[in-house]
């Protein structure tokens, strides 16, 4: 030993882990996936069948365009984006965000509305952090997305849950929401099109939640980051078309309408015609916040404007084409399968809720032990309702091959009259 | 109007901006470069001479190897990298920056020792919010890196100055450290080669701060992002040599020593041969981290191998040797210049500290008028001690093309005499 003998000082370290970080990433879907795959039976031959996560870009009917590629290789060989970007993104990433943005709205947003973030996840990140300061809470929808508790979490900020209605095509419970909201309220959360529930709010519903949320004096917080993946009879409809109500901040990326996750490229862009964000100064909150986070990589920025303005259209149809078939799929399966239900049919994004009818299996104790013992049994994994607030429910990813998702179904159709009560 | 002319709800809006993001970014580097940017004269038809920030990507004696454009491309082109990453990094990556470390060190590091972060930055963000709990405080240099100041004061971690000794080739006043610290303390920073002072810690000084360290109980976080820098007497030894003594988080990127601060990649690193940081829940506060943060791009965790191994050793010389012409030319020309001193010849980094001499100048006020002045006047940009801690003082970067560095000390010659003090 290097310092005679005994690696501790005389009082001790001074230093300890933080609880609230183990905490706030305690109960995250890759937490709970992570604890599925352990579970996996290394003896079943079959492959895995993995419906639980959110990320298709490895699925052959799925990967990503040449042409995306070759842009952020353009951008690197070009050796303009190799230094440093400014904090809130450079000009011509904005401005063809701003562009390729306000396509779908009734006004014209400004390249100063874009700030680009690593992944809507960096964008989450930073609105959650600028709307926590002491006693201040915030309504998230419920099922949802984790990530927003575990931040809320992690920043001390309070998070209340509005239900999303099954019954209703899964729309916000406006009457909740406004139960829920008190003088400390600061910001109403929406995903759409929805993960988990696979669904597209209508023109009309999101107007009521502008209303509703101008009336509780609240901002729109509308994560969209499945922007355009919507295959249904609903089109999909940006919060953003609101603004003139009340004050929306969008949170978006390239993640999933490219299907290149892993790029890390996102943005969050203020709807806010009436400059109101900027006169409660929270346009200078999130200055801040840039100011001291890391950005996307320089040449990602480079290859924004290339990647938004000129991708072949073939590819989204390609890409909604397969997701229609395997939405339908999802939903027709689990119509042949009693033990499970599927209240509306899914209209976008890559995900859909099923509900559990426990009372029809047998040795089945809740939506975890459904999915610990499919996991052993079948090698099909699935995400437990639980994990995005909706106990008993269980989460369904049908961005996979066509072929895969009708072997999982099988499986779990099997699985189920397997488990299923004695009559 | 929408909806009945009035943009406000009847209450007001309940949200606002977050002081504390505006304060923890209000004295950044970046901050008070943009500020004397403000301030070039437009009619100077000279070009501006940058010596104020630490991204020579866009010169051309800095340009990054082609070796390392071509590595990250074939890594996007394999298709096998557009997925999310596990939050820790991709298994190739971390063995191969396991490997890389290890070859500075007295012991073998392993995969789970190395996390990846998105620069060097987020790797400091990770330990400042572990480190932050109630009460706790963080001693850091002065001068040092402002961004640790911005962290800290964001995570309400309180922080305590200890100096770099001018007089003594900026060792680390140890006898302030030991009087700094007290029963709160959790860790020490060094930043090594040294941003701003351009000093690389001998052996003998580091295994000093590791016995100090020791004695405190306190870990010790290691600022290696210029690590091979040093192109000076004085070889670079990584701190987690002295692992033994105390436990070292090193934290790194490719980002200066590939020239490439665009792409965002970089790692946090565990030296703790002893398993204390594991035993005080670190390593699980670090994983915590991780889950609840965004991933550095996966096509650059996919490149990491190929970078770290096969980069020809010819590209790092060129850059020593041209950091070395600069770092001389800075000096030289310094000492030519009776109204700045600089303390001890540059040996690493890209920067170096220099003394103002105001009584021997009329009309200037500190370190922020000479600054500004000589933006004005001379189109030369350099960044006020001030912003890194230390008034008066001035930080100049010379990682710029000779010529350029040239000129510009030639235009701070000129500007100094037209301000000095008649006799
Ligand atoms: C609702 C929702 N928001 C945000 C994200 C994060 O997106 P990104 O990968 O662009 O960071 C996801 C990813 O699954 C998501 O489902
Ligand atoms: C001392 C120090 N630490 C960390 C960083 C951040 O490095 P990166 O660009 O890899 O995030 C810098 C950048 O200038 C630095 O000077």
């Amino acid at each position: 030993m290097e310092n005679g003998g005994s690696p501790a000082p005389a009082n001790g370290w001074r230093f300890k882990g933080n609880d609230d970080l183990t905490q706030a990433s305690s109960l995250t879907v890759r937490g709970v996936l992570n604890m599925l795959m352990g579970n996996l039976n290394s003896d079943d031959t079959r492959p895995v069948i993995p419906l639980g996560h959110g990320d298709p870009s490895a699925f052959p009917s799925f990967g990503t365009t040449p042409f995306a590629v070759d842009a952020v290789c353009a951008a690197l060989r070009s050796a303009l984006f190799n230094g440093y970007s400014s904090t809130v993104g450079i000009p011509s990433a904005r401005r063809a965000i701003a562009e390729y943005l306000s396509k779908d709205l009734p006004y014209e947003l400004s390249p100063d509305d874009v700030f680009l973030t690593i992944g809507c996840s960096q964008a989450l990140e930073a609105i959650i952090s600028i709307l926590a300061r002491p006693g201040a809470n915030i309504l998230l929808p419920r099922p949802g997305f984790p990530y927003y508790e575990a931040r809320a979490g992690f920043s001390h900020l309070e998070f209340r849950h509005f239900d999303l209605l099954p019954e209703n095509d899964w729309e916000v419970d406006l009457a909740s929401v406004e139960t829920l909201c008190d003088e400390n309220t600061v910001a109403m959360v929406i995903i759409n099109p929805g993960n988990p529930c696979g669904n597209v709010f209508k023109y009309d519903h999101l107007k009521k939640v502008a209303e509703a949320a101008k009336k509780l004096g609240i901002m729109v917080i509308s994560d969209e980051v499945y922007d355009h993946l919507a295959f249904g009879s609903c089109p999909f409809v940006p919060m953003g078309v609101f603004g003139s109500i009340v004050p929306v901040v969008t949170l978006g990326s390239i993640s999933k309408r490219w299907i290149v996750p892993g790029w890390r490229m996102g943005w969050l862009v203020t709807n806010d015609p009436h400059g109101i964000l900027t006169k409660q100064g929270i346009v200078e909150s999130i200055k801040g916040f840039l100011n001291i986070t890391s950005d996307p990589a320089t040449f990602m920025q480079g290859a924004i404007p290339e990647i938004l303005e000129n991708t072949p259209s073939h590819f989204f149809e390609k890409i909604i084409g397969t997701l229609k078939e395997t939405a339908e799929i999802c939903y027709e399966r689990t119509k042949e399968i009693p033990y499970i239900t599927c209240p509306s049919k899914p209209e976008g994004s890559m995900f859909v809720m099923v509900k559990l009818n426990l009372p029809l299996l047998d040795d089945i104790e809740d939506d975890l032990d459904f999915c610990s013992k499919l996991a052993k049994e079948e090698s099909v994994i699935l995400l437990p309702g639980l994990a995005v607030g909706l106990k008993n429910w269980i989460r369904v990813t049908f961005a996979i091959e066509p072929s895969s998702l009708e072997d999982g179904f099988r499986r779990i159709k099997d699985f189920c009259q397997r488990h299923a009560k004695k009559q």
